[in-house]
């Protein structure tokens, strides 16, 4: 094809039958929002009609993202408005902290479901928003209603959601690594450990000093020491699915790779435990779940990449007695853009892995 | 899931209807072995009865790719003989050279299609197996009927072939950056120069003292100088699409990418040119192509990476008068797993797309 | 120690024995700045007395470059003010292009040498700057007297200059690879190829889109297709040191690393030759040279990272006919930083390798 | 210069004054020689003579490590034999585990001084060898006069010592962030959790299959779960500093970069702490060393890259009440040959830092 010939109206390909619902997505033109367009370009069920990015309004989606150039020729980001989604069936939102909490009851009312991938509607506690974001929510009244997006853990309270907002990718990560050991009774749910490394597309597109290639490459660092944000979205997500008061200190690293997270958290047994116990009762936890490995083998992140899969393992120390569990996932699907397809999918009614893939791109 | 719980005896997901056709993989437990499984998870018409590895046989998919766990649980590599893909209606052939010259006359008479993914069946002239593999054909007389599988350029051939000799992914690259320029006479066949730089995975999975991650991150080196064996293919290509008897110069670089090759292509003009002229050559030639994409843009490896898409583009320099190729693809897909399965849909009479996509995971 | 412990006033050490001199930085906070305050933290006859940086200004050296925390501990940048510099035997300027022209003329009188790093003094001719960087230049009295910073080609010149422009990194690169080709009458000198590949770090230190980690990691591509500025500085270099009109296609290609260039060159023969003739015309035109290796292997970046290294070879295609120079070094090194001590060791009058090294920091 | 001319018979540059001391490596050609060589190359008081390398016997320094070239024409490596080390000054062994301890018995009774930098006479308990590599030791009778190489902990032991054990790179890492806190008394000391990233080139040259490119980039994966063999080492030299026994649960990652090792360590506090009296601690106790940062930063590995610099900080949680401590250095030199020089300059009664920077290769 010539890139600058005009496209069909419509180009998306769809696969298989079933029904057809109509998608935007509202802040399109960073990596969470070029990772839902890849998604959607192979979802049978979904046709992305409109997709906003204000400071690219007016782009081609190939001058920005060529790798989607072949599926989105003739298309273009535009500016948004609260019309432009009027009337979809979902709608996913890929807007800096701040900006969704004015967004989204601009639009909830007219759409079907939203799923906000940002952390605006995240934590329940309004509190917390001025505690380690620094400004006061705006929309709190919404914050009851959202459902808290990580399935295997809150999958009936998504089926009913109309807004969803999606777990953060490192709180994912720690989330589903933890909450086994923390539902079977295994460790004590104060003082856990979680050292965790990322790659660096979490981020986000736009250039900054602490990622430039030169800063990053050849580059292991700690940052947000005792202060990351993700602390109270992974300790509200571990005490209300484990019915415990659960406090964590949390450390993120960033290493030289685009993708892919692991967390290793650690720790202290409530009784004398080996690591048969703690893999068993990881299996047990996920034993249903389509998108959740758990085995003997010490989990990669490559092992994930562009796939919606979590890798698992456990570990009891028998020197120190503590215990240690080890998850890997991919910040831009499992950690964000994947999730939220899985969310949609969940609550429109879809099945659940419709235009998800379990196999990574290896290598 | 648990791993070692056992799997239904045949889990490979379909999608969409139609006919299924039975697939196995002689050498599937390389690089392009572990892609054709990857793409063939996802591919709706195709489902895997066998994959054979020698050196990995009883190994666990799993083992050898975490990444292949959830859709190849209870599946392992076997031993290959030639009864175990009898009857089967694609054989895909990842074995080095020299081995599938004594592997596929074993199996083509027992089998629908067999699509070589190594170099023993590409070169037309017997003589070139010795000067630049150092070895003698020893089934020369299915070279005639081996159609190269390019389809880009050789699309019929291969819809009425059953023995393919799917491209090398460098010889890919060059050629169809190239084809469209000497196709339209607007290049001199002789002493162009194809300067590439590719990605790690094109060596292949076994350890070797230059693919280390020591010897190659950071680095930058020619290798094969003035004797690559992809040299004979592409002027091959090249001179049977274009009717003419092009020679060339291939340099190929190893860059610290695991996926992705991009060839910058030299030659002479044969009448004075501008770079209008010679986009416009590309787009005509590869109008109706689903997987090429030609524009003004510098093409990047990463856009194409997991994607079967190649990315095309070319100048002509007013100072030197010299004309300007450059054209990338990813290896393992369009270089080699993407490119077969494509030829096996053609061959088998499938819509050529099915199964591949189009879209880079990206970053 | 302790970092905010306050440091002894001077505290880069010497070694060895010789004289002092007195050294000055003028846009110290960039990649190449801090590769000059690295190689003069160990340079025995070269105190740094002052380095500015005026977005900088204030800021502590190790809040910039961790790397510098031991040597330069107590130490800022500052605002730079013409006398900042006065009296001073060094003063290197690593400035963007287009501010050097304004700065040079402020100070050169009033200090001993200067080597500007930046592009605004290697040209000879005043009409290639409005053509290739868009402006004219504001000082092109001072054009002529500038010795070019390339001492392997142009030692005498340097050795009596007080202004000394030190040639770009992949000027440096391509004209080092082909100079003996050309002086030995082996190539034609029109319609050069020049094929590079470039680490990220000559893009210098401020965030860009086209230099995060994510756009850069895992990826190559191709830039300033037919217009990259270092054309003129290569075609000039060539033309002068062998009285010949070269004119070239110069192609830069990104890839992921660090530091580090590669240039393969292309050229028509003049005459019937081989490989052995063109690796003895590189040899013979470096004899004496300490920073060149001439061999037959085919030259790796990381061989040469940290050093003040250059690597070259050379061969002849006996199939096309076409000569083929390939050579490598670090970009802040050969290509920048090390060249400019290298440049002002000659001009004060030190043995020429005073303070570089020429091992490469390796893997 | 021309690679293949002979050089001079003892190329090593000397700069400065003083005695020259002559030096030998055995087991030279891995990663940790080629640094010492890197290391000695620039040494004023160390002249290196001999450098075996069984493998690579009568292969030329330039052709493994073309880094070397200049530094090393015209040198080989040679077969060990215990005479050819016979009356040397200083010996350093780069040998693998268990292979050292059959050496050094042959050599140390000949030489001045022995640095070993492998693990064979680092732990004190014999029984230790069996646990931890598998096989007894097969010469006990030298570990108690053996220094063990840290010379921040035990630099008096050194000073003294005919036989240094210079200390494993992660556990120099992770002692040398720890120790302030033990020593202080302001952890507890048992159950210390050291979460360690490492980089590649400590797995040493020979390829592998878990260190291949195609592997390791883009990947995190932690190894030797529960197992790792510094274990021990990190007890022992934390226990015998300070007088406490200290058990720790040590978990490395590996992470796609050539150089580097982070430790991220976590311990419960013994009282109620603060930030402010954790990084206290660490400034006090490294006071008046040469190669130690202490401050608020968060350490970044590649800000040591090719220098013997070590980096630290420290934090209290005040949520959780834990306290943590940060620290990189570069595996192959303050992890290994940098460490093993420094142990030599020490034993010789050199000048510490003599042949080391404390600046880093950056970017």
């Amino acid at each position: 094809m010539l890139a600058d010939v005009p496209a069909a109206p419509f180009p998306i390909p769809t696969a298989g039958g079933g029904p057809t619902y109509r998608v935007g997505i509202v802040g399109a033109s960073g990596y969470t929002g070029a990772e839902l367009m890849r998604l959607l370009a192979g979802h049978p069920n979904f046709e992305l009609e409109v997709m906003t990015g204000d400071s690219k309004a007016g782009t081609a989606v190939a001058d920005l993202y060529p790798s989607l150039a072949l599926a989105y020729r003739g298309r273009f980001f535009e500016a948004y408005t609260p019309e432009i989604v009027d009337g979809l069936d979902v709608v996913f939102c890929g807007l800096p902290h701040g900006v969704s909490m004015g967004v989204i009851p601009e639009i909830i009312d007219n759409v079907g479901v939203v799923v906000d991938l940002g952390s605006d509607f995240r934590l329940k506690n309004p509190q917390l928003y001025p505690d380690w974001y620094g400004a006061e929510h705006v929309a709190p009244e919404y914050l009851p209603e959202a459902a808290y997006g990580l399935p295997e853990l809150f999958r009936s309270d998504i089926a009913e959601a109309r807004l969803i907002a999606a777990t953060g990718c490192n709180a994912a990560t720690a989330t589903l690594t933890l909450a086994p050991l923390l539902a079977a009774g295994l460790v004590e749910p104060d003082g856990i450990i979680i050292n965790l490394i990322t790659g660096v597309s979490g981020a986000g597109r736009p250039p900054k000093e602490n990622t430039t290639f030169c800063t990053v490459d050849e580059n292991v660092t700690a940052y947000g020491l005792l202060t990351h944000r993700h602390t109270p979205e992974i300790e509200q997500a571990l005490s209300v699915s484990t019915g415990r008061d659960v406090t964590v200190l949390f450390t993120p690293h960033l290493a030289p790779l685009n993708r892919g997270i692991l967390a290793s958290c650690y720790g202290r047994p409530t009784r004398s435990l080996d690591t048969g116990e703690v893999l068993e009762a990881m299996a047990d936890y996920y034993r249903d779940e389509p998108f959740v490995v758990v085995d003997h083998r010490s989990p990669s992140t490559k092992a994930v990449t562009g796939s919606n899969a979590v890798h698992l393992t456990g570990r009891v120390d028998p020197r120190t007695g503590l215990v240690m569990g080890v998850g890997v996932l991919d910040n831009l699907m499992k950690g964000a853009s994947g999730m939220a397809v899985q969310c949609a999918n969940i609550a429109i009614g879809l099945p659940e892995t419709t235009g998800l893939s379990t196999v990574g791109v290896y290598p």
